[in-house]
């Protein structure tokens, strides 16, 4: 929609006609686990734009409409009214797709029937209803990444007895083992039952649907609700068949325009490859903040190619660095590039420190605590990621990182850079820039302070 | 004393010795509001390393022993012992000059006498001990700058009636005045008198040191306490008598490695010029985190001088951007850079932008507020400037548009960052990067979102 309204501003007389099989426009995704956990008191407040906002805007959207099949040659595509479940065809001169991703449900005994994804407005309003209606003792998380910490949280938040299952041997895979080991002990002093390096085998219920027991491969456990947080797979299926190529993990390849390479049609969003720019590999991210600023640049060149100058859109979309931050009860939790395991596994040269100290100077009351991972790589000294957990206001000072990522800016470099200080806010040296200075060292580099 | 221990790390067998006319070694001087205030309950927690520890290091210091001389060709300073008047002299090989900044106390009637300014430990434990005992009704404190508003909301906190006078339209002059306006404006409801565009004229008091009346060019107020927080030049004179040049500001003029020239002499901290990296102008910023940069730099370049070889040390201070936070009531305010006017007078095409969002996504309950300010020169089209006022956490998000101008990013570039989102840190698009959308239109920049 982000695509949407910039072809709308750049061209005022564009016809601008938008489908989604789902029930709801524009909405917050990220902001489901608050509505659960009830700090959000009406899913309609995560609505960013509704069918009504988009039309005072020109731009109409056609929600339960699903695209069924793309006719790239043709410039046509066929849409299934599941409402009413007449299909008819729709011109077009420029296609964006962006379909978004679909929740990974696993093909175990009774998932599919007794268990919740939650990954758009209308899962949301299922699981709302549910906790509100049935009250639930008891639930099982499946999945133990950043949503499923973040339900797991909303859960014991309101009371139900929350089970969070993994079968990965720690929580968000993103992080490296030491930093994830303090989440896990954060979100079990909250009182999540966290399971991990257990696997989901199958789920029993009632004939009214109701989950009455989770299966792993290490026990039972009684749950009145099953949610499953496993991730999502980008749907490219009909980019594929339209003739867009899929990259190794199944998102569409685009170039830094979001063109697909097919004439007409251009992709943004979950559905996409990006280009990681600590990596160089082609990763699917699927961020709103990407989504946002791809659709944008999207729209800029659609724009440029419908008003019939061979120009190409004047933006670009540099890639990612994979930067992603997320509140884990009172603690805050951030991280940008590359972990240490990924750059190993991703054949770098690469080391790492972590250091603990305070949020605020150390002599004032309720310092907090605050745990900095940073990872460089041997020979060109550049930061390759970093991880931060803390109390308030730790979360944003990803950033630091995430700009040092996006740039390739050298370790010994970013230990002198002239960061914010007073004692409300640190000490005198910045944590992220002690780990600076202690990784240069690490790594040889001769100018360590 | 940065610099001392760099040494000391290097050169296990080196001597090393410090002289300082005051009565503490190393203390955090931003601390002091917060013991003014009561956040600190004592003196002694703001000290960061004392004497002993420093000696257990084999580094001496000596307290009250003021260098009164510098003979940079025998390589010889005179030294006062301040408590018994004697006069001494120590050779050295390499000497640091660290000498800091003398606060600003204008000759005006009775100011010298009746006024404390708020600089060293010891006008803190003087300041503080007036308060204890005689728990002075009302006070006035000159100067708007960041230590003026600091003491001031300290002042008001221990229920001290506070008039701020500064002769200047508004408080903190590193602020455009937009931005300060709303710093004003926090102030005046915490209950700070503030008064701008007022001079202090001169002061009355008692025979036993007790201040009473304040005289401003528009007013009388009654006060048992002045507190000067005028800012400080420069402690640069006997550098200068030992050779050394200074800039335009009186700042001693040094290299990347902190060498004044002179042979043997290096210099660090609020004594030094640096140079600023937006302007490429030569600035006096008197921080602690540049001198403790500083300092770690002269360390490594002494030590290698030392060291008997021809190499240079192999870090090398880059300069500074301006970056500077501070914490006003309920308050976090930052800036870096060059605000819209100081670009302006530093002959820069310059534009800004001003937006307002929340601090966290606008469907959370309590917000915040956050405004930022980001200015961006026309042509280049490189970040100058932010400033960024807001609820917590805000201070510190400052620090990605430092690094913007540390490294001279584009404002277009600077829009597509990979910064961190989730909904209890703001919105999909960082308002950092809404202002950085905003003014790349306001610049021209085509590729603008």
């Amino acid at each position: 929609m982000s695509g949407a309204m910039t072809v709308r501003r750049s061209l005022p007389d564009a016809e601008i006609l938008a489908f989604d099989r789902g029930h709801d426009a524009s909405y917050s995704m990220c902001g489901i686990p608050m509505y659960l956990g009830g700090e959000v008191g009406d899913w309609r407040e995560l609505v960013a734009r509704s069918v009504e906002e988009f039309a005072a805007h020109d731009v109409r959207v056609r929600l339960r409409s699903e695209v069924v099949d793309i006719d790239a040659a043709a410039r046509r595509v066929r849409v299934r009214d599941l409402q009413r479940g007449a299909e008819y065809e729709e011109p077009y001169d420029a296609l964006l797709y962006a379909a978004g991703a679909s929740p990974v449900v696993p093909d175990l005994p009774g998932v599919r029937r007794w268990g919740t994804p939650v990954r758009t407005l209308e899962h949301a309003r299922q699981l709302h209803a549910v906790l509100e209606r049935e009250q639930p003792g008891s639930a099982v998380v499946v999945g133990g990444g950043y949503i499923g910490v973040e339900v797991a949280e909303a859960l014991v938040r309101r009371g139900v007895r929350a089970t969070l299952i993994d079968r990965n041997p720690q929580v968000m895979d993103s992080l490296d083992e030491d930093v994830a080991a303090e989440l896990a002990g954060i979100l079990r002093d909250f009182g999540v039952d966290l399971r991990l390096g257990e696997s989901l085998v199958g789920v029993e219920g009632d004939e009214d649907g109701r989950c009455r027991q989770v299966r792993t491969d290490r026990g039972r456990y009684e749950a009145q609700l099953l949610v499953l947080a496993l991730g999502a797979r980008p749907a490219s299926r009909l980019a594929e068949a339209a003739g867009c190529r899929l990259g190794a993990r199944g998102a569409i390849v685009v170039d830094e325009r979001m063109r697909t390479g097919v004439d007409g049609i251009w992709a943004a969003g979950d559905c996409v490859e990006s280009l990681h720019l600590v990596s160089a590999q082609p990763v699917n991210v699927q961020l709103g903040t990407h989504a946002n600023k791809q659709g944008k640049v999207a729209g800029l060149d659609i724009s440029a190619a419908l008003s019939g100058s061979a120009a190409r859109g004047a933006a670009a979309f540099p890639g990612v660095v994979g930067t992603a931050v997320t509140k884990v009860c009172e603690w805050e939790v951030g991280r940008t590039g590359l972990s240490l395991r990924e750059a190993r596994e991703a054949g770098l040269d690469a080391e790492a420190v972590l250091v603990e100290g305070t949020a605020k100077a150390g002599y004032l009351p309720e310092a907090g605590r605050l745990l900095v991972k940073l990872v460089g790589e041997r020979g060109t000294g550049r930061v390759l990621g970093a991880q931060m957990l803390g109390s308030a206001g730790a979360a944003k000072r990803i950033d630091v990182a995430a700009v040092w990522c996006q740039l390739g800016v050298r370790v010994d470099d970013a230990q002198l850079h002239d960061l914010a200080y007073a004692p409300p806010f640190g000490s005198v040296w910045d944590l992220v820039q002690v780990a600076a200075r202690k990784l240069s060292a690490e790594l040889g580099l001769p100018s360590a302070l």
